[in-house]
């Protein structure tokens, strides 16, 4: 399995934004779409095997995770807008207050916070995406990876902190600074290629 | 200067189309916004280098080419809905019997078809993604290279003769068919890294 962690640190938590205003209202909900479709979409296919969180810790019902499972996940086109509504149905749904609930084949809301989801995958290796980091050429990717992003901000010292007492490797994808939607195609790409 | 042409298909060529149906009544224009997306965007700057043309070939009004030049663009935004609308503000100028017109700073549009775009770029290296090509990382980069994709649906037999006639490189990007945006992306980060 390979996991993505993405935190929104801005991003909508209640199901009440416009889809027409992702990037604005919903709290630049547009960097998290492009990561699901950077996650999970091949040409005529999508990746079964990943699974990616939605760290959401804006707006009026932080902290939310909304989760998807590349294993059962329907309904997912590549389009900004069309996510965005898998994302605000989760979001309209009630979370419970332990466990998550499903919205949709495949889509997953809880209240869960990074650090809960963190803990949850306590156990399995993280590997962390910064500039500073190994080549991820260079690097030996773990059975079971799961990689930790921000969205267009970096994390905070407090995420980094809880990241850190994971040990996380720390990878870098290139020459230079991209797009988290970005950084996740050419890790895909790098992991494709060891596969294959 | 590094170019990239993405042919769309049945993309529309007048600007009467909804934002919010870019996927739908647009033509799958939703592949096009995410090859700019992909063709300009670093963290915290534009590819100034980049030029991208999408030649648009479905509608009313077809063929229609509108160029996006990294050199000089201003006001665009990596979400898709904002550079759909760049793209449906170009479709609403005249566009001339010759030449271009700008429809804002760096965004330009003309009555040129594919068979016209890679006339005027004639003289520069082409260089065509497919899956049966070299790996790009054993391509020898020309200086000023032309890449040419489709956009969800591979080029037809015309194009492909087109193309064939300017006797292109062909490059693959990696084991699996990704969209086009996503070999955007994987091209970029190849020639990053040699560059660095």
């Amino acid at each position: 399995m390979i996991s993505f962690i993405v935190i929104g640190h801005r991003a909508a938590t209640t199901g009440d934004f416009k889809l027409d205003d992702i990037a604005g209202g919903a709290g630049r909900l547009d960097v998290l779409v492009r990561c699901v479709n950077s996650a999970f979409f091949l040409s005529h296919d999508i990746r079964r095997e990943v699974v990616l969180h939605l760290c959401l810790s804006g707006g009026q019902d932080a902290p939310k995770t909304v989760r998807f499972s590349g294993g059962d996940i329907r309904y997912l086109n590549p389009d900004e807008r069309s996510t965005a509504s898998l994302i605000r149905n989760a979001l309209l749904k009630k979370a419970p207050a332990e466990g998550e609930v499903r919205s949709s084949p495949g889509v997953y809301v809880s209240r869960m916070s990074f650090e809960d989801v963190v803990s949850q995958l306590s156990g399995r290796r993280f590997v962390y995406l910064r500039e500073d980091g190994t080549d991820c050429r260079e690097y030996d990717f773990p059975e079971d990876p799961v990689f930790v992003l921000g969205d267009d901000r970096d994390l905070t010292e407090e995420e980094e902190s809880l990241l850190s007492a994971t040990d996380p490797d720390r990878i870098s994808i290139g020459p230079l600074s991209l797009h988290a939607d970005h950084c996740i195609i050419v890790v895909h790409n790098e992991m494709d290629r060891r596969r294959a």
